[in-house]
């Protein structure tokens, strides 16, 4: 940790700020610059917070040296992480396309699109039975009687299923049917939910806050490999920025970066990164192209009677012609699919 | 609701639409423009989600006319609402200013904390029993021990309690000890959260998500009231930006705007919404120029060494100094404090 | 156009606004809606700015219908622009890689780096002449001499230059010697520059506003179109958002938008776009994935000592690995380098 | 400067480095951490880009200690400035309101909106001769017409005139008809021009970028200081966020915290930044409060009738209203009109 000192601090704040850091453990080195005085504190404190130093009168600015997370950190396992349920294998020159509709809605929706994304090469199988809906009288999903349909149509393809986990109380429950624990982009920092999802033991796939750093996203993946389990998948799906003419902004540096920063393996969810169908096909490409293990693609058999997000949904021969030009750049990337 | 269509929409295409639509209760207006077809679609249709619309072919944008929130909406109360609690009344020409440290940390600092509080003029005490930390390493909160604290400080100096519900689980323990509940702003779109406290009677302070927009804050408002709470305080904390020399960007102008809006109070937060302890004064008038109903300002008798959010916290003399400033410009306002 | 009003709109301001729309050629047809009065206001008006109508008492939103430019349209050449120079073609199939240093520093360094770029592939040759600086006690670049060795080396190589202009008085200068001119993304609302470099007759590569949305981007583009000078290539090179781990955000789903709306070609600088040297190969070969029609890369015989921009330049051997990973990419999606 | 380097780095990568850093002039100390070596770097070099280093291998961050403007520091002139023409004042407890429309239309316009500013209390006349316009098909301005009006209204009513300049072209012709330069957003970092209005004698007007930080708006006013020209005034005006239901995001937290970092006056443009009429005033409130040395507020004597901006512009009844709100917050700041 670098503290950068004002010019005019007193003697007696100085010897306070040293004291202060020693008795936490900390060895001091001092550098007199031009202006400044400079303090290397030496110590291996990630796990405590020290922005409070900034309050000590006479401080002008604590950067950390160490980066915060921990088991997230790509030296925990250089050779990066492989998450696997059944045949799905994600991470590790594996690759994962999960797909599915927005919201399950009925029986014959579900078996229809299931059976047609198992014909077209999808090795998992997506749909929301919890609904996060920025309107109080939209939709809100089918609950139980999704996460049911959901099961229904893996008992019929084979393929893993993952959802949407938006409640702890409801966290037995999603435990129970789905595959892979999805947490979505809102409740990234919904840290009781990160904790509760760390402490069982199937996969999570965390997708990025909307307005969440690189490293906020990353922290928030050590609060559930912090409470033991390690099966994350991280999920790009976009953030917020001025630019109205997409969704979000897909953020695709964030993958190859991400991989330089964590063993975590990374997909990425094109559909909500730009809202707009025409986009999903090239993005889904460059994610592929940018190093991504895995996609996240919505599908509806009907899009433009889909009960939410239709807009930015492929049909069954839409995500046909998706798979085949993912499989191109698959080949060139030397990643097999599964 | 206004439909824009592509100028290369098949005759069928049209047909479809127009069905689609009358067969959700809309009358139907087409407008010919030069190289566009227009339809204005008319019906109360806002509980719907309509966003679908844009993935019939053929539909290049959907225009919803009317705002999508109904009880926030100012009209419903066009003089504003007023939240009460004890003495501390927010709306209306009545001026609350909320204060506090970021964490409850002991006896000795909360009941320190509450009385040169009370003394300097604040009439609410804040303080988090539960704390949303980026950090699974970091002080997480004393949690009942902290809200019992809060209680005891409100037993001894008469001041209201706020603090933050993080958790769905923790709902009933969060009720029992507070007078107003936070949301915070990681949890703006926790929707189980928003209608959890919809169902019980105390005011809710609804702290605005670091992207939300001021449509999205207004429609989490709508989540509470719609389950019959109608006590519902906003708070600006300031949203994110490119900007990095301020933790966060407080924007000031949405409180004129909310309340142009909505009926429901507003109150800001410069404590977090600038992150930098020689901002909050000036910010804290700029708010009560700019309108807001009230202030909710971190206060810390030992800044240097408060557990967390040190670098923005007031000491009790400077807090003084914030009263004096602020109720100078309260005079000029015409409004009063509590 | 759509003009919603109020729903206090008294019967005068209705009148005066009709005969406002009427006035300036506009036929009129009113929607009565459940709540507002809308009316659609038909008539090519695109080249009036309407904004001002929001000012009329009564108005309450104005919401234009078709898009605000009209030469940089698809629809004016659907199969798309190709830009050549030499053997460098940019656009319906063919791909340019642009390469060079940030800043011509001297003689050897350029002709090292250009012959070096030609064996390895590159079309064309980069290079800043007058270098755009946040400090002005950074290296502003060598100017007339900078632009002489560019000459220098285009004279070696049989590679076309593109270099910068950033003041209208440099402006004969630059064309003399440079091939492409570069219009960088602090001056794309230079709207002065742009008239300029319409009413000449070399191409202009129009790089994208750190903060412009997709739609400013296609009205700068439309100010050198509409001047005369059809051949403009559009340049990705990240927006500015939120996020500090990269040096900007490289909005690649920019590029299959941008190709759906204009005929313009898009090429893609992941090096400013990303700022950071490892991400460059992973996100040149996103770009091309995306659809994109060329590269712009910073290339450097010796990034560790280049007088700018060192920690996001290649050396010859990367770039020599960017150009064989590229290449892939270009097979598959059946594009010709060149 | 701070040079954190990678565990990974190599003995002869770490010596380059120190022998690079030494050749430089600068004096190394170095810090072992826990995980990671980090030196120090002392010597003044602010006037030197050392970004490279972060290319040289084994460098992981290179972090600058001090700031990279210096005429425009604080210390310079720790009382703060004053700009001066005529009876405006602006800085050191002198409040400057200068207002007018967005362009020039007519004599009649001119000579009623400037009479009616005067009696009102504004003690500066703005009006744009030049209008950038992101349409290359809205009204332009009147140029050279338009200065001739300005002045006459100066005549006529004593007031000083600030205008926009755009490009260097238009410098003497501005220069001879203007009291004050105005620097727009989209050219604060037209550093040609920065350098041009550094190098004559009237004080100048520097808009914030629609996307600029603190640092990078203090390094453009460094530019027109370092040429000599120490008349700088620092306008927020608003930057660019992902909320569209104002214009642009007002800052105004950037006001304490530039004039902490600098002894430049910083005036406040709540027009553009809001884009509201209704939010106008409050915000021009909000910034007294909050310490601004100034305003700059647009007027049109018949807002739905303006040729630009119409939709943010006060009529003169409102700008009285205006005027008697901020005399109020003045005299609560002690500070002094003009």
């Amino acid at each position: 940790m670098i503290i950068v000192t004002n010019q005019n601090m007193t003697e007696t704040q100085w010897e306070n700020l040293c004291r202060n850091l020693e008795e936490r453990g900390f060895q001091i080195h001092v550098i007199q610059g031009v202006e400044k005085r400079v303090i290397g504190a030496v110590g291996d404190k990630r796990r405590v917070d020290f922005r409070y130093l900034e309050s000590i009168p006479g401080v002008e600015k604590v950067i950390p040296i160490l980066s915060p997370y921990k088991l997230a950190a790509r030296d925990v396992r250089p050779e990066g992480s492989v998450v696997q349920v059944g045949d799905l294998k994600i991470g590790g020159g594996h690759f994962g396309v999960i797909a599915g509709p927005c919201a399950v809605e009925s029986e014959a929706q579900m078996m229809e699109v299931a059976e047609g994304l198992k014909a077209a090469g999808a090795n998992g199988l997506r749909g929301g039975a919890f609904k996060p809906r920025t309107s109080p009288y939209s939709f809100q999903g089918l609950e139980e009687t999704g996460l049911k349909l959901l099961a229904q149509a893996r008992e019929k393809t084979g393929l893993p299923v993952i959802t949407e986990l938006m409640n702890l109380t409801e966290l037995d429950l999603v435990v129970e049917y789905a595959d892979i624990i999805q947490i979505g982009a809102r409740n990234m920092q919904n840290f009781g939910l990160l904790r509760a999802v760390g402490r069982q033991p199937k996969p999570v796939l965390l997708k990025r806050g909307l307005s969440a750093t690189v490293e906020e996203w990353l922290m928030a993946a050590e609060y559930i490999l912090a409470e033991g389990n390690e099966k994350v998948i991280l999920c790009e799906r976009g953030i917020r920025t001025f630019e109205t003419a997409t969704r979000n902004t897909l953020d695709l540096s964030a993958v190859p970066l991400v991989k330089s920063l964590s063993h975590l393996p990374v997909v990425v969810d094109p559909s909500h990164g730009t809202g707009k169908r025409k986009l999903v096909i090239p993005m889904a490409k460059a994610a592929v192209a940018a190093g991504a293990d895995g996609l996240l693609i919505e599908v509806h058999t009907d899009p433009a009677n889909a009960w939410s997000d239709g807009e930015q949904s492929l049909d069954l021969n839409e995500f046909g012609e998706l798979m085949k030009e993912v499989r191109k750049i698959l080949a060139v990337e030397g990643k097999q699919l599964g």
